[in-house]
């Protein structure tokens, strides 16, 4: 199909040589009153071309019980497809040659046998409804590439590829074909605990009914269109590795494997070095949003060369979650690792979010409440601080466990996976002051020693004693920690994009933060804006003064905190930092005088200002 | 020189046909009067031997005219030895032939020709004064040997070179000549910066007078005895794998390299392999204590493979600081980078008490006290928190410049080595709440953003109010905090054994931090025993007393800073620390419920107790 001058005719004849199947041009079938009306130079309207579009269908329907056949035919409209396709809608393959207006009529022009005006080809495009499902092939292709395009979707070749069926390589891959994307499904076979996986899973669901399942590799790489586009879903480090040794060997020059998984940014520039040595292209791509996301639209952030990414856009930003203006949360982030470096701080900025809860639940219930008043509590600051960890938060305080509350039953060891670790030696790699994260994941760690802590408990006979603290004085404190939280995360970013010459854009990251992953939330998608401004969220007014407004707020809750000997390394930290942050004059003088004093480091004088360093023979100490 | 039978004559024998210079046995030259005396079997006395031992130095100072000589006599003696070598003190070589009685007494029953009673044997070993400069032989070792090692000292062989002569690298020259071990020193010649840099520092000292300066790589090993035992005091890093590549074509098999420099512990492990395939020995060597604590005797902490150890450990163990017993502050700490990994832990718990000191002085300051009051408080403190750190820090605070105090002249930017940041990452590696260290370094990073800080300054309006405190408060606060910095340094050194399978005593790590490095203290003397009986040392009831007394009054001075908006991140962090340390159920519980909801984690419940992982379909969040 495709507007007069697509070159339909051309390529039905040479892909009907190709594949050896009857071609018929639909020009041909037309009933004799139509040839009446159109030699008469009246245009058909959709009533005559009723009965033509009806003989296409049972032409296409003869040849179906025998073989299959091409027919080529403008088929502008739905409703003319819908009647071609009638009855055989699962068979008919659609293929659309595309062009623009200027391309199509300059390759009218050229034919010497035929004239368009300009006007006519208008209204052929006026006319045209785009086709949902079509194989879209531009015409500026050579003849033979687009054949061979062509050639391999009627062979039924998946455009995409997905390797590892876990939580979340499933909801990928529903998510893909829920999306119309042909896709081939790939999960190891291992006796007696991975048994049929990828069969299992395409048959458990309706719109996996195209997708092809594999756990054989070769045919799983064969079964792919070329370029090969394959994401790999499988765990991060050793087995990534693993995974990319055993499809090198089926992989072909130009082919892309993505990988999907929250791999190490550095292993990432790695891998990429590596697989340019076998010419195979290398996208690194954090997916967030957890299961749910996955399937209904992640987080995604793409990280490796623009062009590679071009080659993959179109199937990420169809996955992914919509922004407020319907934009895909889905960006190309940078070179190298950039991609999954800036997943790692969504997961930094994860960690925090989450403790910050917890230690303002764990006050509450100190204050005596219990985990529904904790909801009420919550649920009522939807309006001014809703997220999407907020809401879950809501939603797990109010499960109940038979009589009790489920919350209370779960052990309070808190598992990481990675991420977290990273976040930590990126921020001592580059220097950026990431305390929150710092505190959030130093918690798991403690609360990861629970026989020490049971004992240390008894040692100290601690019993945090009753708290009376001013209910209002909670949403401000956690909105300031929110605050210092996305500022220390983004800094990190800026410091990474500085040290390794990525060329990021914070605002744009924001954007994609909004939607589809766990950190998404209202505070998000007013750093959008905010970001556009400076990079520094901490230098607009806006900021500043919600800060300063709440700082008193935290303060108080802090304060009485540490008299009442309840943890909030999260809380405190955050107060710490921006009182570290806004002082002028620093005690780091004294640190800077110690090892100079000690190590000859040297040190620099606030009276000069060209930087020089000197040196102080210190008096021996006497001691 | 050594006792009857310990094997003089043959080995001067052999000695002299090896270096082709004459031999002369001592024996031959008494006087006819002690020659009579002897044989009326009458034995000398030190007035007899005063002619003989004239004789002997004559027939010494006569020979060196030409060339040199050997000659053998016992030489018990310290006053002997003094008479054999005047006027010629330095150009004498003594190399004493030493074994055990039994061994010596076994080798002259051996001997056909000769018999001497235990009772005689047994005299002279009484007589036999050590001398202190001699090269000490064992007799057990293989003629041959014994010959080539002598041959390698009287050639003036050195014993030990040390390669860098960087701050620390000269100190610890000087400090291994005034131990008396021969020394060659090593330094790079770069024209315009680093022009006769060894030659220079040889002649700057008294005690290098017999070092041999080099800036010759090949000419420097070929100094050496073998097996050559070279110290690298390099910067860490990249240059210290070029420094081991332009070495490795000049050693030999068994040679040995020790890492002196601030290493990565995980580098040092990779290099012990790499040289091990060279047949090439590698010690990494943690060395504390700042320029003086390398002159004067450092804190060493050695890690590698224990057999090689004992081959430097003379020298290690000569130059390192004596601990209150007088055992030197040195010892083997385990496998691999170990060594450098505890001199890490060292360097983070460095970063903490520094820091500390920080805070407590930018309180003071707030309360309008000038360095010089600040000094007093300090001073005061001595004698129930005494350190080194706290000591430099009064002589810091005291000094002048000009009409000013020299502190408020220092810029407020700290910069950092590394090893804060390595300890960091470790920290992150092995999962270890380093809550301090964090807080420490990140304190320095925050520092370094100062004109960020500058402007958040205006920004916010910041400062501080005025405080009003108690100051008995803050002693204990100090206490209290450095109480949880060590026990955070320990924690993670213990986690890393645990996890690299090295076999780690803390307390020995304690009393070698006892003196020489930058981090000794009182309260690190007291944690030798405590360690002895509990790695954990919020297990032992001393340090819960102490801790218990001291929280109250942290408390207070925490909440009164953060209500004053004055940053005291590690003061904070030591207090939420304990809070989290000591919670039985914390809010973990929270966390593991997120991770399950969003990302299907899982999560383990306090009333199965078999530690099954269970999943819950939490409601869907409605937001």
């Amino acid at each position: 199909m495709g507007v007069s001058g697509s070159g339909k005719s051309t390529v039905g004849n040479l892909l009907s040589q190709t594949l050896n199947i009857p071609f018929f041009d639909g020009d041909d079938f037309h009933t004799k009153s139509n040839i009446d009306k159109m030699s008469s130079g009246i245009p058909l309207n959709d009533e005559d071309r009723y009965d033509w579009l009806i003989t296409l269908n049972k032409l296409a329907k003869e040849q179906l019980v025998n073989n299959s056949c091409i027919i080529v035919c403008s088929a502008l409209k739905q409703s003319y497809r819908e009647i071609l396709g009638a009855d055989i809608q699962n068979k008919v393959k659609w293929v659309h040659l595309v062009g623009s207006f200027e391309q199509i009529l300059g390759r009218l022009n050229k034919r010497a046998d035929h004239f368009m005006s300009s006007a006519l080809l208008k209204s052929q495009f006026d006319t045209l409804e785009n086709p949902e499902n079509a194989l879209e092939i531009n015409t500026r292709l050579k003849l033979k590439d687009i054949v061979e395009k062509i050639k391999e979707t009627l062979e039924m070749k998946s455009e995409f590829g997905l390797f590892g069926l876990g939580v979340m390589g499933k909801s990928l891959c529903r998510n893909l074909a829920q999306k119309g994307f042909k896709i081939s499904l790939f999960n190891r076979e291992v006796k007696g605990s991975e048994e049929s996986i990828a069969v299992n899973f395409k048959n458990s669901f309706k719109e996996l009914e195209g997708a092809k399942p594999f756990n054989d590799i070769e045919a799983f790489v064969n079964s792919l269109q070329k370029p090969r586009k394959i994401m790999l879903m499988v765990n991060a480090g050793k087995i990534t590795d693993m995974v990319i040794e055993d499809l090198i060997p089926f992989l072909s020059e130009g082919d892309v494997l993505i990988d999907g998984g929250n791999s190490n940014y550095i292993k990432t520039k790695e891998r990429y070095d590596y697989l340019k040595t076998k010419r195979i292209h290398f996208i690194g791509v954090g997916v967030s949003g957890g299961e749910e996301g996955a399937l209904k639209g992640p987080s995604i952030m793409s990280g490796g060369n623009r062009k590679t990414y071009d080659v993959i856009k179109p199937y990420l930003e169809g996955i992914a979650a919509k922004d407020a203006n319907g934009l895909p949360c889905c960006t190309y982030v940078g070179e190298e690792g950039s991609g999954h470096f800036v997943k790692m701080v969504h997961n930094g900025i994860e960690y925090v979010e989450m403790q910050l809860l917890a230690e303002v639940y764990t006050i509450f219930k100190t204050m005596g409440k219990n985990p529904n008043e904790i909801a009420d509590i919550f649920e009522s600051w939807k309006e001014k601080a809703n997220s999407y960890l907020l809401g879950i938060t809501v939603d797990i305080l109010r499960m109940k466990d038979g009589e009790d509350w489920l919350v209370d039953k779960i052990l309070d060891k808190a598992g990481n996976k990675g991420t977290g670790n990273w976040t930590i030696i990126a921020t001592a790699n580059l220097g950026a002051p990431s305390t929150l994260v710092a505190s959030a994941l130093f918690s798991r760690y403690i609360s990861f020693y629970k026989e020490e802590r049971l004992k240390a408990n008894k040692n100290f006979n601690s019993n945090t004693s009753e708290l009376k603290l001013n209910p209002e004085d909670f949403l401000s404190s956690y909105q300031f920690a929110r605050i210092i939280n996305h500022y220390q995360g983004l800094k990190l970013i800026l410091e990474a994009g500085k040290a390794y010459k990525w060329n990021l854009n914070l605002s744009e990251i924001a954007r994609i933060w909004t939607n589809g992953c766990i950190i998404k939330s209202d505070f998000m998608g007013e750093l959008i804006s905010i970001l556009k401004e400076d990079e520094n969220i901490l230098n607009h007014k806006s900021i500043i003064d919600e800060l300063k407004r709440f700082k008193p707020s935290i303060n108080k809750i802090v304060a009485a905190c540490v008299l009442k000997e309840l943890p909030v390394p999260c809380l405190s930290e955050s107060v710490n930092f921006l009182n570290a942050y806004t002082t002028a004059n620093s005690s780091a003088n004294i640190i800077q005088a110690q090892r100079d004093y000690f190590g000859a480091h040297t040190y620099q004088r606030i009276d000069d200002a060209s930087g020089k360093f000197y040196h102080t023979k210190w008096k021996k100490q006497t001691n």
